[in-house]
């Protein structure tokens, strides 16, 4: 098992009965995990042409931001419904129950911008699909989009199977 | 005027009417803005001891978690309530209409741990005065809590007045 794997904690039956939670904490805690896990995304992009790199709130941030330190580019949020000032532009998407908006800054990715979308994780892959929408409604351009985590058994990656995807660690329902 | 504040795009009347919101979107979105910013901390703090950066949920991620990379140090999160898996300890605190709670994972800091707080922005104070009971119930010695923003006009230095803050900006109620 690599560094990744063995620094995440499996918490069972939350946030709900029947799900396993892969929870990052643990590896965010150990100074050399979370160095292994930013260096294995800079490794993988720093010959990558990226004008920007887009992370999803919350954990997202986390990871998002220090690749696009060490890359060099700007980083964009991408938020929850009425966390970001105006103006924004918002993508609504369904969930097993109910329904989730994210948004946008208007300008903060120009027409045929380069970007790189992360997350620390792709479970269903509805969040990453409706950012991915948001992205290039402003003109930009997702060359791939990267997690920590992939979740294979909620099949994530065919909803968004037209675009690239670099996961550094998979978990099956186990 | 430096490039911290000149990259900060202040938003009026947002989120309510009176409020002179500023929003550091443009900032992060500003690959020399964003380095600037990540310096400054990282040279203030490179020389102290410290064992944890601690990012309050969700903005002071972005810039908590670039801190604890180059320090080669653990990052934890302080977040919203029902955000952290279980064992957690949480705060409730005041806000001027209503209440908020902030909760720190129960392992995530050990006792006698030196750590550094950072959020975007010190405004009323009370989230970080939150944060630092968090971390000092868990035993964490607190040296100092470092912000982008003061929000001058508001006070919130005074809240936690027997603690050592670090601004790399300050604005007043213009």
């Amino acid at each position: 098992m690599n560094i990744i794997k063995k620094n995440i904690r499996t918490v069972p039956n939350w946030p709900i009965e029947g799900v396993m939670f892969r929870d990052i904490t643990t590896l965010l805690q150990n100074p050399d995990a979370l160095k292994y896990t930013c260096d294995l995304f800079y490794s993988h992009y720093k010959e990558m042409d990226i004008d920007k790199i887009v992370g999803i709130d919350a954990r997202g941030f986390i990871f998002g931001a220090i690749l696009a330190y060490q890359l060099g580019v700007g980083f964009v949020p991408v938020r929850k419904k009425g966390k970001l000032p105006p103006d924004t532009i918002s993508c609504k998407y369904s969930l097993e129950y109910g329904s989730n908006t994210v948004e946008i800054g208007k300008d903060s990715i120009k027409k045929d911008e380069k970007v790189v979308i992360i997350d620390d994780l792709i479970a269903t892959g509805g969040t990453i699909a409706a950012a991915i929408k948001l992205v290039e409604q402003l003109g930009g351009q997702v060359l791939e989009c990267g997690f920590v985590i992939e979740l294979l058994d909620l099949k994530g990656s065919e909803l968004i199977k037209n675009y690239k995807i670099f996961a550094l660690s998979e978990f099956e329902g186990e």
